[in-house]
């Protein structure tokens, strides 16, 4: 039984990827609140390595008016797994295929929010699928060397925090390239 | 002038702490879509030292129903300053003071989806102020030893984002207490 009691649910408004929802909810104290839930599609990245390279993109952010240094990542398709989730994005994104990849970290990114889980992982890649890219997406492809992107990291000039993590994670695995 | 052009922008839905709006916006290509915005006020936090352990919080997380071991943090109120505001969180959750503190990075956590800004601080506190928890607040203070949190970290057992990258970027600055 969850602690905090669901007493109603109501779908506010919906988009494409999201659906806005108020829950009415009983906190173990009998307080009753009502609870915003903006529900959005689990996401799966991957950091891409290139012989000493990292292939990042730079991803406009249309909120920020920015564009943000990121691993290529995206929303994990109903049915899909995480994994295959990430090579397609990478795909997709910068058009390097994934030749192996192993999981970094699972974890809720808006767990005041929403259920949503993000999927990390690191791999080696190489040349070989096609660009294919949504009409929403705008973006380059960057490959930046791994000891170069480790002193941004250590600068604090990557501002992703999923990127963030999938380096700061990465670090021992790549001890000997950086 | 912003990268992408906004030609209407529509407010869907409004509660406390968000508004959902819709942006129609042009992108460089002549593309049109419609944009989804969730306005979230920025957030501030704290990893807050008091000896050789971490002041930390279990924070219930209703949308995904568990106790979440996270740094005290919480919405910067209008006008706040960021380092205010994570002083302030501390005290009303955890009834602890912050003696010092300094920056350790800030950043948009959801730049996909707003701009939101992050503002995370490490800093030694001491007992003396009062607990003053919102009704929607349930958690619990717990005391953890510093070199233990760092061993959760590395076995990836603390998985909230921004608790993971305050404890990275505080790492070097608590060698010594490790």
């Amino acid at each position: 039984m969850a602690r905090w009691k669901k007493e109603d649910s109501k779908k506010i408004a919906e988009s494409t990827f999201f659906t806005l929802k108020e829950d009415d909810v009983v906190l173990p104290n009998g307080n009753k609140m009502t609870y915003t839930i903006l529900d959005i599609p689990d996401f799966a990245g991957v950091l891409p390595v290139l012989d000493d390279n990292f292939v990042l993109i730079r991803n406009y952010r249309y909120p920020i008016d920015k564009m943000v240094l990121e691993i290529p990542a995206g929303l994990v398709e109903e049915g899909e797994i995480p994994e295959k989730a990430a090579a397609r994005e990478l795909e997709e994104e910068t058009g390097y295929k994934l030749k192996n990849s192993e999981k970094l970290i699972e974890y809720h990114p808006i767990a005041s929010l929403n259920t949503q889980k993000a999927f990390l992982f690191l791999g080696e890649v190489e040349k070989g699928a096609e660009i294919n890219r949504d009409s929403a997406e705008d973006m380059c492809v960057v490959l930046i060397p791994i000891s170069e992107v480790y002193k941004m990291l250590e600068k604090k000039e990557i501002l992703h925090p999923h990127t963030m993590i999938a380096l700061f994670y990465s670090k021992n695995i790549l001890s000997e390239r950086i």
